[in-house]
């Protein structure tokens, strides 16, 4: 790795990034196996770690380099992108997603009926859209829009795919490292299980903090 | 235009976004026409709104559809994000952006500093990562994230590129319609043009909600 | 699904596709098992035959559409692209890779040696990629271009990244659907098994072809 | 720019490719000004051209770095290919698309009329498609695919975006810097124009030598 040079003193591209642990015992999930879990957290949460890190660095090395065509620092960053916020944020959302009873309830409850007319309607679309990336790679999440302030289960086919000024509520990994283990590619068995788990308390924290926040 | 059926209750089907004035005077930016600004306000801005509208009602009409695959479903999820959303809260951000002096200051340069040592080191990454997108089509987003509180300039190379919790700060439009009427392939000199137009009170603005929010 | 309108008379938009057989028995593979190859073929490869089925005779419903917004028809056109072609033609080359002893040799280690000077200077890079893509998703493909008489290794992120008048000579599937059920997250493993039963007898018929081509 | 130490024998890294000449009078075009064109061959082109060969000479560089994680070159593959042979390759054939008399006639009419019951049905799905992409970027290709032998309009909204093997009869480039300077927004009326100046001549030539290909 090279030494980041003049890029010393800069936060934006020091790579200390640290996992966060699981909130709820892997071992304990309905129908989502403790082996799964962890070869998830560990290989793919943890590795979209490491690859941010590595990037970081790289960036500060190369920012200074006076001759770079801007195309290829633009690599770079266009990578840092899918290698690393956007998998480290989305997975620790999905976590957080999980560890719950799976019934929607309280202010989630009530958005879901002002948006979409009840929860079934929503989760038609939500559980449509998983069914819809089934070995494929990608990501669907519920997000309250903090500009719009708009309800909308948004699609994602990879980690850069992401709403402007969304804040996710409840967020569903659809890349096969999710299930294959558990269910090979029956991923609608996946879905079914992902919901019977979600933590709709977590789901209201996040709801109470985005219908209260001011954002000029 | 399907009838939107089963869905008339969803305002998140509904279709009725409209498009938001400019808060400047297209007339008075220094090196950026009014043709020009009038032009990508009126067929690239508006042009997402009616499509955005278009596309949740058609969402509306297909989604009580019985047999049909979730991924034909999916497909025009996925078109709703960089037909809809995407386009149009850029945008709005791009034209919010544009309007002022051209000078950093208050919390806004406070932050920079902070995160790249100073004005500079962050300017010259934004505007790298802008001609590394020249020729192309794509956006340059300063954004504070409100999940990791880091401040990044973050790439895009369409509308659907972003970084999940990214609070945009300054965006910059790097799509060829916001300066070849005026520059033809000199996107540099656009790049140039823009940083001068700088609302950066309207930047402190954002800088300070942003700092401020509280998202659980 | 709609009835086909106007274009019953188009070929073009048929959708009547099948897939085809493996020509090597998946049961005897080194290190690759018959449940993942089965599982493989029958639902991805075949689930990508079906979708191109489906979404070719929703085309042809659409197009004589006098209202349809373009955009609306051209999100299909886009889908047709990665659940289509793309998937079907780039898994029969992968499973056209697989069956045979895994040493380079003939006309395609001349045109490797040619090129990278060696095969041991191509795979390192053709595995190097491989690894890349580890835990996400994407195609590793050795191709002969056409058009540049050139041979490279090329990246494809997803079933529509593709380069133009590219012939692939081998290919590797880089989804997790390919590897996981054996594996797990080990994907470098599975890219080992892969390069021990490469049939490079079917590459040098490849080989031979494209070198042969006359495309004006 | 890095030396290209190790890699120095590769004909594969050597980045040293050439931009074509245009083959017809950029100044006889109809309704395509010569500023535009010259600029489009010389910015856009060109810039492909020059981005090719810096990476190819940056992935020399890289292959052999031991420590290198392999998502790191990864990133500058995956660069490779939209910055270089995709708009290199499309760029060559959309300039040979042009500077003829805009009828179809001969074996590619007889094969438009095979696989879309006419040229008008053809032209109502190349076009429509076309002005989907306006206001963004991306690519119309009519291509005869010479693996599975069926002739498509394919999508491509950048220059990644291919059908594997894939032969472009007829290309149409619909990035904004394609028709901006002369046209603004109004992307229509350059669909139109360029339909005028097709150069069916060369249009033929590529269709007999597809069909006439042999590809194992």
């Amino acid at each position: 790795m090279p030494p980041d040079g003049a890029m010393t003193g800069s936060r934006a591209f020091r790579g200390e990034h640290k996992a966060k642990p699981l909130k709820f015992d892997p071992g304990k999930l309905k129908g989502l196996s403790e082996r799964l879990i962890r070869s998830h957290w560990e290989n793919n949460y943890g590795g979209a770690i490491k690859a941010l890190n590595a990037i970081e660095r790289r960036l500060a090395a190369m920012l200074p380099e006076k001759d770079l065509p801007p195309y290829v620092y633009g690599d770079l960053k266009r990578e840092e992108l899918p290698c690393g916020p956007g998998p480290v944020i989305l997975h620790e959302h999905y976590f957080d997603s999980l560890g719950g009873e799976g019934r929607a309830n309280g202010p989630a409850l009530r958005l879901l009926t002002d948006w979409f007319g009840g929860d079934e309607v929503w989760q038609a679309e939500f559980t449509k859209m998983a069914n819809g990336l089934a070995g494929g790679s990608g990501w669907v999440i519920l997000a309250y829009n903090l500009h719009t302030g708009e309800l909308h289960n948004y699609w994602a086919w990879d980690h850069m795919h992401n709403v402007p000024m969304g804040r996710p509520l409840l967020v569903l990994d659809m890349y096969e490292h999710s299930y294959h283990l558990d269910y090979g590619a029956a991923a609608a068995k996946y879905v079914e299980a992902f919901m019977e788990n979600v933590d709709w308390d977590g789901v209201n924290r996040r709801v109470e903090g985005a219908l209260g926040a001011r954002l000029a």
